[in-house]
């Protein structure tokens, strides 16, 4: 198989965003330059985290592939296969998953450029089905919520979201304001190795360790 | 987004085949006409069979998509962006995962036409690996194995097919006999709802029940 870099461009020098993906304008690049994050999106963060975790033997998460819908592939002779049609499809899961001391894990990460709220709609009916199913089937299930102009990270339990999606299906606000996400999630320690702790919470919440 | 079948076909009629998947010659097809298998692959029996647990609350186990390394994209006006270059990846982990009853269960799937052993050179050594690490991580992992001349199908625990990599490795022979599989591994009885009732193998070797 051809060996291709994660990184293309298009012909007129354009970086491929992957949809829902943010772009790192050059600006932002350098205002976010810090510690805890040199202009590193959430899933840079996250997969940085997922593979420091699986190489010391802490856990095994690993981040689904972007589904895609194939409609054509070429097979040329003495190269790999081309697939020169296809679609993004929705996803029916969450993007995370794997286990932590047998425990089932499960989580879907977004981030924000507001400051004062998290709005719902980062999140897809089909999403919440699930962690309501992965819950029901005693898995752990949570979302980790980035603020990217403070640069803060916090974990919302399944449960939590499930509560502020339900007081929005009910007419409430379609969003959980910055003072509750603080209140009721749990806040995550930023750090170099890993980057976004999030099992540090989990074996809060579980008592795991 | 588009709605597109699963199923599609090149113009000159031929069915695109995902790689690794076993083409469904018509003569296969009319041989293997049985109540418990109507010519279906191993992977839609799974799929269907998740789709049951799922919907019966019992488990919430998915097939993770297909890994694509996507190298072209175009986003024509007023429809959906059209993926115009596009590779297979080798996944890095196994086919399958979710969780049932707290615990998290992975596995692959594998199918063979020989009768007599299965060979080893249907997994992977980094599908071998990720085994290793989940069950490093007290996750239930497993293979589903089906010998598709004699329409049975077998469960062979993680440490089991570990056993005999690892006879490979040290020079012995480069398959699993039939005798052996039916020996060490758990024959799964086929229906029509579920088609390959796993997890009742799994409640009994965890008592999950």
């Amino acid at each position: 198989m051809r060996c291709l870099s994660l990184e293309f461009h298009y012909p007129n020098g354009k970086k491929f965003i992957q949809p829902g993906e943010k772009k790192i304008t050059k600006k932002t690049k350098e205002k976010d330059f810090t510690y805890s994050n040199r202009g590193m999106t959430l899933e840079e963060d996250l997969n940085e985290t997922n593979q420091y975790y699986l190489a010391s033997g802490k856990a095994v998460i690993h981040k689904k592939p972007t589904p895609v819908q194939i409609v054509q592939v070429d097979y040329p002779k003495r190269s790999a296969a081309v697939i020169k049609e296809a679609y993004f499809k929705q996803a029916s899961t969450t993007d995370y998953n794997g286990v932590y001391k047998g425990r089932y894990i499960d989580f879907e990460a977004k981030e924000t450029r507001f400051k004062t709220s998290f709005p719902l709609q980062n999140f897809h009916q089909h999403q919440i089905e699930h962690i309501r199913q992965v819950l029901n089937q005693s898995g752990i299930a949570f979302v980790i919520l980035r603020f990217s102009k403070i640069e803060e990270v916090y974990l919302l339990e399944g449960k939590t979201l499930l509560f502020f999606w339900e007081r929005m299906e009910n007419g409430g606000r379609k969003s959980i304001t910055f003072t509750e996400v603080a209140q009721y999630g749990h806040k995550i320690s930023l750090g170099f190795q890993p980057r976004i702790d999030y099992i540090k919470i989990i074996d809060q919440l579980y008592h795991l360790n």
